[in-house]
């Protein structure tokens, strides 16, 4: 492990990506290795004792590839299992919970948020602790939005899509008059920014994976850990399933810019 | 093995258990294992690949208990894999394919046969080649409903739900007028049968999981393999996720009647 070490990230599948193109944007030098669980995506349906079992094997992965820092981007990790990986290892451990409940608070200005994620992330109830923990008098409403997921991957995302329309209001009703702020607590769920905005008009929107990137550039940065190098990083992808489909819809999360040719790998040995 | 073994049914996760209340409605005196692989559920959006290596586990599972027969109630795995579990044993082997095809075939008066299913399911082509191996002049659309597995795991499911009636409409456009029969290609599918009926009214929906279980009954019927159990059978049931939703959410499928009360292994081991 050196200055040279990429940066791991990952996830249960494609969302961790959107944290992949800013850590790109913010540290274009640096080399980044993501795997993505697409074998056995989703995690957030899923107990907390097979998420924890399931991180664990991820960053074990990360690690054997020998990465400076890594940022579990993924809330229903970061919510379950962050500290099953910093049992693993000394190096810096990122979630995408932290930086966003600090960043929730400072955007309020009544103090009244709300959080919505995978059920595994909201029955972790960590959103609302982080929060409290600044604040005991801070108000944190939470609903699990599970259907966003699949809505995303597949494909109701054109702007006013009426399902998607549907299903934010269904949702988010609760929040309406209710908070000034809210975190989208899973990586999936900027995606449907415009129509969850649309559904809480004038509400303030956090995006985790945006808050953890800027909070692993400024660690590094701090710490004297970030590359030398002159040209741009390298990025690598893994995943636990064939890569086809991946490469196709990792697009919705990366941008056009980025070219994906992802190697699989079996996660169950690690 | 012998006629008082088990019969062996698994499935990505909980729809299988659809051909469980099936069987035990047609073969009460008989003892069924079942196997859901909640872990990784769900199988339908992952490659052929991957699906393989699963069901080759699922029913390693299955055969460890020395089962005397196999039910695979997951239309992905009947679609991709169903030669794998052949390649492990000479017990009969039934997906949810074959029956439904030739059912569908025969309940069509235009022979213009409509299937949904899982991205997988509908990639592999298999019920259009089943229905046409029977009659080559047959026409059959297919149109993959992946959103459907969510919105029943989810709870959309409520009568007139509105979300799952534009998903109804929106997915089911292309048969309107097209066909007269349509096999619901995913055991997670019947539970959406009125909204699917409201979107292509007069339309004859097969439900090959009710299929499956009456040829699985058949089979053992003719080859001699019925127990000689006069009391109820024992229905076991088994997990790769923590049991505790499972166990709740398996009465959408199973009805009320059913206790459930499934263990957790570890299949990766197999």
């Amino acid at each position: 492990m050196s200055n040279e070490s990429a940066i791991g990230v990952f996830d249960s599948g494609l969302g961790g990506l959107s944290a992949v193109r800013e850590l790109a944007r913010l540290l274009p030098h640096e080399n980044i290795i993501y795997f993505g669980d697409t074998g056995r995506v989703p995690y957030g349906s899923k107990s907390r004792e097979t998420i924890r079992k399931y991180t664990a094997q991820d960053a074990s992965f990360l690690l054997s590839h020998g990465v400076k820092a890594i940022l579990a981007a993924c809330g229903t990790v970061s919510s379950n299992a962050l500290e099953c990986i910093e049992a693993l290892t000394d190096i810096p451990v990122f979630g995408v919970v932290e930086d966003a409940a600090r960043e929730a608070y400072a955007a309020s200005k009544t103090k009244r948020i709300g959080i919505i994620g995978t059920q595994a992330t909201v029955n972790s109830g960590i959103f609302k602790r982080k929060i409290e923990s600044i604040d005991v008098r801070a108000t944190v409403l939470q609903c699990a939005c599970p259907l966003f997921v699949p809505l995303v991957e597949y494909g109701f995302t054109a702007e006013g899509d009426e399902i998607t329309r549907l299903a934010c209001e269904r949702y988010l009703a609760p929040f309406r008059g209710e908070v000034d702020t809210l975190v989208l607590g899973c990586t999936h769920f900027p995606i449907l920014e415009k129509a969850i905005s649309a559904a809480l008009p004038g509400v303030t929107l956090i995006n985790p994976a945006s808050e953890a990137a800027r909070a692993v550039a400024k660690t590094l940065f701090e710490n004297g850990l970030l590359s030398a190098r002159k040209g741009r990083g390298e990025i690598r992808y893994f995943v636990s399933d064939e890569p086809a489909r991946f490469n196709a819809e990792g697009k919705i999360f990366l941008g056009k810019d980025f070219a994906i040719d992802a190697k699989k790998i079996e996660i169950d040995k690690f």
